[in-house]
């Protein structure tokens, strides 16, 4: 069944790990987990991930490529059991911008800290990515 | 650290779920989670998973639909721990087909069935989709 928006959103606020789909300029699609955080409060929500260490470039890293070339992305939060009647999965497409100014970085990264302990000591110190959530998808397995 | 492809392919391999990018025709990423079996044996591996029903046509699934006009896909499998240190992934990378014909299905539904006991009584009915990987990467934390 589908899942409402609100439910769907708590869910994927809640995930400790989502999985971040990109598109390079030539339609090649890519895919990596990524810690991340939804932006608090109400209003339009925003997930953003960061790069734990600078890279030399932003270009560096293929999410971060792909996102400077084509901008759309989809976030994927689930949880697996092999009681297949548990599953559930929700998913936000939106469009990204890598951040990289100081003042830009700090709110998004203040909201990881916050959700991560294992950041406290360790602040992320790359680019920051800053996903406008467009679309919010969710299911759940109708017994 | 990068794994080595043996490695990658052992971890990928074991594990219970992953998730499949895909891409649309107008260049829009979609991520879905998918449980999978790779081919036994050696060779160049093949990675499928099948649709559980029968949809209405083999467009009516925004995944089916983008391999279909797409074809390119890419399948991650992680594990997620909050002692990041153990944290791993292994991501494949191919080329995809949609599968309906029954000769064509015997196969790779038989794999499935014998990775995953849920499918023993209720094998899927729907499409299966095939996916001739072409490249393999991963990575483990190193400490």
């Amino acid at each position: 069944m589908r899942l409402t928006e609100r439910d769907a959103l708590d869910r994927f606020r809640a995930a400790r790990v989502a999985r971040l789909a990109t598109v390079s300029a030539e339609g090649q699609p890519h895919v990596v987990p990524v810690t991340f955080a939804l932006s608090p409060g109400e209003g339009d929500p925003v997930a953003v991930f960061a790069i734990d260490h600078k890279p030399k470039t932003t270009t560096d890293l293929r999410r971060l490529r792909n996102i400077v070339a084509t901008e759309r992305v989809s976030l994927l939060a689930d949880e697996y059991s092999e009681e297949w009647d548990r599953l559930w999965w929700v998913r936000l497409d939106g469009a990204a911008r890598v951040l990289t100014e100081p003042d830009e970085r700090a709110a998004p990264v203040s909201w990881l800290v916050t959700k991560y302990p294992q950041y406290q000591d360790n602040p992320p110190q790359g680019p920051v990515v800053w996903i406008a959530v467009g679309a919010v998808a969710g299911w759940a397995y109708a017994g």
